[in-house]
């Protein structure tokens, strides 16, 4: 099989970290990609804030974990947190970071590193507190986050979830 | 360098294409990527709608053009359209699209085969000769249009725009 294919379609996310650290040079593989997807207009306006400090991480988990009360909610003992931002004003931001997310996910994998999605923080970035941390991280003032990506080396790596049938047709 | 990162790195948004035809083998590797992406709570409710049809791309491209009028747009040739919807319900609707929309583009580029977001359609879904059109394709009915990718083969490819500097940072 074709090897970015096959680094497509075996690609899952993971909800297991171990201990084991990222090296830079892996990270710095990853933002890379992240750079590298395409954006509306080319406008690049996106933000990539790479926490690889354990005890900022824990901090933002102690801190949204405040707010969400009994919701299901986790960062899965991840090593690197990047929290991918974007300019507030423009329409294609959800869009932008989602590609720039893919291209996350596709290199940490290619590298053997597990990454998933986090969604949580969309929705709590404008309480004072937590935005006051966003600030000490250095997130942009003027972006919202659209998405984090939790990092680590996976206690199992799982196959892909079956695909469902009838997502897709040819029209002729 | 990595091939998974090389296929990231040199893929690019291209708007002149060929007349040369894209193989349903490559067309079938490239929605085997898109069905791959990840999606929130893995609820894979897009749907990708593939048009070979040149006619039918013109017929939609013509309908569009009428509404649009003099704004700049373009379908550049695309040998192959599909047409990426979502259950409009569902709040990760466009981060699925896009994660899957950045995935075609990745298989897409590594098959020697160019590509581009087209946007507009997504505003122009919901009058009523269009949605009529996307009906007859096949669209979902009660799906929402968040993006085109159209495919072909490039006149020239063009190399990666330049990176904004300053775009990320570390924090320790």
């Amino acid at each position: 099989m074709n090897h970015v294919l096959e680094n497509i379609i075996t690609r899952r996310s993971v909800r297991s970290f171990t201990d084991q650290a990222i090296k830079q040079e892996d990270l710095d593989q990853i933002i890379t990609a992240a750079i590298y997807a395409p954006s509306g207009m080319n406008r690049q306006s996106w933000h990539f804030t790479v926490l690889r400090n354990k005890e900022k991480i824990q901090a933002l988990y102690e801190l949204m974990g405040k707010h969400l009360g009994n919701q299901n909610y986790n960062f899965y003992n991840a090593q690197v947190m990047i929290i991918v931002s974007n300019d507030r004003e423009n329409r294609n931001s959800v869009a932008d970071c989602a590609c720039a997310m893919q291209n996350i996910f596709l290199m940490a994998h290619e590298l053997g590193i597990g990454s998933v999605w986090i969604n949580q923080l969309k929705d709590l970035q404008d309480i004072a507190e937590i935005r006051t941390l966003l600030d000490s991280f250095g997130v942009p003032a003027d972006h919202q986050v659209y998405a984090m990506a939790a990092l680590g080396y996976a206690e199992v790596y799982p196959e892909a979830r079956p695909r469902k049938k009838g997502s897709y047709h040819f029209v002729d």
